[in-house]
């Protein structure tokens, strides 16, 4: 199966097949407090925040799904337009086909749709130890103007899939190199197992400026292979990884208490703003958002627009209704 | 929508639909301790209580539904009359159509139905930043022989409802001020997501002299709202928010603790004499109901007798086999 | 309704209704830790104790039911045939009908079944607020040569119930005359709610030796008064109080740790022999069991032994595989 | 019933009816901590180990099942392959049959199918007490060139089953006296409800080597004996030990605690790799299982071989993808 056919086939199963991590986002453990007097009028209750040195209208990042290449491409687009109409920044999924194939063909240039937003390149960490340079890293940054690069660690998801990538040894010395005078942020990400402390601690000596902890109890890739597979035994082999990683408040919580000054992004399994708002009071600087996109970037930039101001939304209620979180069990 | 006809839809999908909260009013973390040798008559055991210098036959509020002005008033006089007819307080509900409009051909005076038992005014605090002042909280009082004034405060509901009135900064000094030498004492209560403990503060530093906790637990407004504008939009904004709140065991036990000699009325998803009992050991003085109230109010004002009369029985019943709550994480 | 036919009715329906506490029994807060290697015969694992200075063949007590006077008597004598046969003691029910009526005509005197037996007479001890006094007790204690004498306490089951006896008042003053020099042990119980370590306190003053606790967790008398009177009211009533009481293991636990000397019988939803076993390690003496008893006694004799057989021969099983119970949050 | 037959029976059950434990395993109180960036080569993520001095492929037993002389053999046969293909070790079940009677016509010799894997003989400690001797044990070792002796305790078996061997007395001496220069090493297992700290602590004492768990949360023998037995009494009476035991997880964090130098098998309810992980984090050596290859026996050796490696290959995913376990409620 070529990267590209895995792509859209990975798009059909997160949109049509239940890919939903068995466990919780970890945000039911903390309750926001309300306050029945908020002192201040709904109307200055505001979002923009500054990301990657730019005005952006919202602390929501658009998480890494799509590579540019994808047949199709409507959600590539529905995305792009939505994130440049509401002015939040948008992350490219892996673009090492297009880096290492000959693809100028299917390419398809964020900026097109995208011009004033950020928008962040992609690529798998685990490449540099299959013949992936700094080289071909600036050049994704130079290929779509990107405002940062993203990594994504993904180790449990190359061992459940077909085509895989599995050598993880010597990556935190590369890692460490790129980040060295490199033109724009790294961030470093999971994608829906969660970053721990250690592993924080570890990327933030190399010199990565920006963690996204993709944490567990959105889409969950174990269930997204099983699914692609199609195999009983794939589906048995993977099954027992349908609950595993952290939660994502969990990171947050636990990265933040140890590195309060890291900027911290909270993605995976995140659905409305009350989450948004419990993960910013958490410490996040921002939080992202892949899965529960998909429906209606199938349906067009207009569903993807209205998704994302329900967030916001929710968000600013959380905001005007909450400044105090505090853990459940701690609260009785 | 007029007031009016959104007073009557609120009425309509409180009686209708399931408006109940998706958090628990939290008594269920209370135990009564059970006294298998009472030592007394439960002849002897009495629910009267004074409450606003009035004897009343039982700590329980009819709290605010109301205003006086809704088409029908079937619901109105069925509450007055029973209320009237135990001999326990009365709540208004918001009383600012009948202060605001011209609304003398509708308006049916409570003292009509109740003229012995304390009633209590009602308005929005919010309205303070939308034109409403003083003088009128003044013709309130006077218009009714109110024995005492309720402010809620309901920014949720506001954020909400299709009307906003989203502008509450400065109500805590507008407050304060209504406070010195008001005639009647001032209340103020949430409508369905509680007091915090630090909101508390505040205003008991202002003046207010009784609170109304109305927490988490009964009536959820943030369904009530979705149900009543009715899109799948305002569902989606809503959803989040349907277990919103701080539970009612939980503000009652908080503030007490800080504040020992407030007066507090435990309100939110109060449903039987249990958890009034509860309440009342917990340190509340009087306990409100609304939501149960509208099925037997809407048969007349004998079904409503019936119920409270249950509930006060039920209270007896609790307050002659118990003289004890304990945490039941602390009990096991 | 007489006493007679309510007797009668109550019997009907623990046989045929729901009337199980919405309350556990607590026991499954503790765990019994298995002994893989329990260097025993299990041949020699007894269950032979010594009650009422009287050697008995289980720790197991036939908790009241019946007064002898109930219209039938297949219960009764099913009870008394089956206790007689495994030599195990058996209380009777309430016997206030028999001492106050002229009841000589329908009374069936339990020595003439279970003549070797510790057999043990039963009064509500709210009787002496209405005119039942010491002499009444003694004559009971001589009409079936009683060895002891268990007054109940229900003060919840008089205030559900349509003949009320409800003056509780002044009771642990007459329970501590009539324990001064009475001819046979006084034991007092609950009938599913539970005793307090302080009521405990109060009734150890008292003189009383035994106590049998009757914990909420099995036959909940709130649900059996409902379902008698039939009525939605008595229902509405009645339906807060169908998880009342303290669970009869937490009675056990809490009493024992104050009182290390007192007698205590384990009473309240105990359906098994493992259950037996945590409540003896628990620190009670001997088990009653009531409601479950109730169908195989509708069968016959033998559906009760068969019953009991299998309760002794769980408690043997448990005694030979563990010697330590541990409360589950501790364990884990 | 012969023993023959019984363990045919046995084996019909645990295929077909729902034999499995209502106490859960213990191990989802544990969370494997993920480790995005594990800086190695999933290649070189081993799980060869020394077993009885021996290398084995991974460290996995397949827990005593069949004792060699079953009708049909099938499942025997499948297992032994199975076991010899992937160079892992087999336990015998009882082989007590083998060894009392004439049974040299259905002897089926595991040697034949696993020449070369550690294969574990295997009876019952409690036969000591019924005639079995030191010298049977040293002839069931000789008789399949055994590489240890595992002794099976399994007191809540024995009393549930029609032929009870339930003497358990004076065992502990007669280990002691076995481990005393046999000739392989002893291990102690037993068969579903765990060992606990102070057995352990016994055992260890006397001079076992290793000690197998077995806990609970897999196979039930209580619900087998019960299906076994198919009266409605002998299911009345094995109800109450469906969940009787100690889980396996919690068996193994409390041996090691105390005993940190003792060779720890895990098993009882072990059905993926995930498990196996968390087992051996938290100090055990090997993982045992025995129901769960029913199924695949029935199949054929290459459904075995099949089932375990994705169990190998769980392993070595969760290896990979972790090296640190918490407590769920410390970790919170
Ligand atoms: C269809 C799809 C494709 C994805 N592709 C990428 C990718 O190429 N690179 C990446 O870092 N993450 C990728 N992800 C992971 C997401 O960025 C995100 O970390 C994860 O889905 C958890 O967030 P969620 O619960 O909001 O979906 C993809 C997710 C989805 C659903
Ligand atoms: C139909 C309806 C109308 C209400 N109107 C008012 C109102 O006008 N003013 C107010 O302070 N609260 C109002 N409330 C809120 C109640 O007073 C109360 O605080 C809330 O419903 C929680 O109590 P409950 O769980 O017993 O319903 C209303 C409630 C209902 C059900
Ligand atoms: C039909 C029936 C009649 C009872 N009558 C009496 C009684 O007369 N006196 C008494 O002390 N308890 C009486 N009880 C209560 C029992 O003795 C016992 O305390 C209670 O049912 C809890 O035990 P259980 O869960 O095993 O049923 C009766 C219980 C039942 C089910
Ligand atoms: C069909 C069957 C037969 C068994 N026979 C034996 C046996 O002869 N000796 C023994 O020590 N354990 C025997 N066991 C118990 C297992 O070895 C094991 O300890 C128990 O089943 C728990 O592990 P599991 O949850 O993986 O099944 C048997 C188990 C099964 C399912």
């Amino acid at each position: 199966m070529t990267i590209n056919s895995r792509k859209d086939n990975h798009i059909a199963v997160c949109l049509n097949k239940n890919v939903q991590s068995e466990s919780t986002n970890g945000f039911e453990k903390y309750r926001l407090v309300h306050n029945a007097l908020p002192e201040t009028n709904f109307e200055d209750i505001k979002t923009e925040t500054v990301f990657l040195n730019q005005k952006i209208a919202a602390p929501i990042l658009i998480s890494s799904i799509t590579g540019g290449t994808e047949s199709g491409n409507r959600i590539n687009r529905s995305l792009l337009e939505a994130a440049n109409t509401l002015n939040i920044p948008f992350a490219m999924g892996s673009m090492r086909i297009l880096l290492e194939e000959d693809s100028h063909g299917i390419y398809d240039n964020p900026r097109k749709y995208a011009p004033s937003i950020p928008v962040l390149a992609n690529v798998g960490a685990v490449q540099f130890n299959y013949g992936f340079s700094r080289d071909q890293c600036l050049r994704a940054i130079e290929l779509i103007e990107a405002n940062a690069l993203i990594l994504h660690l993904n180790p449990l998801q190359e061992v459940l899939q077909s085509s895989k990538n599995t050598n993880f040894s010597g990556l935190l010395k590369k890692i460490d190199y790129l980040c060295s005078n490199f033109p724009v942020p790294i961030i470093v990400k999971e994608v829906g197992w969660g970053i721990s402390d250690v592993v924080a601690k570890n990327l933030i000596d190399a010199g990565v400026q920006i963690i996204d902890v993709a944490g567990a109890g959105g889409t969950s890739w174990a269930k997204v292979e099983a699914e692609i597979s199609g195999t009983e035994t794939a589906e048995q082999l993977a099954s027992p990884f349908f609950s595993w990683g952290i939660p994502t408040a969990q990171c947050i919580e636990q990265i933040h208490a140890r590195f309060p000054n890291i900027s911290l992004i909270a993605s995976g399994g995140i659905t409305h703003g009350v989450d948004i708002w419990k993960a910013l009071l958490l410490g996040a600087k921002m939080i992202g958002i892949a899965g529960p996109l998909l429906a209606p970037a199938n349906e067009g930039p207009q569903a993807v627009v209205s998704f994302l101001e329900i967030l916001v939304q929710q968000l600013r209620i959380a905001k005007f209704l909450s400044q105090t979180i505090v853990k459940e069990k701690d609260y009785d």
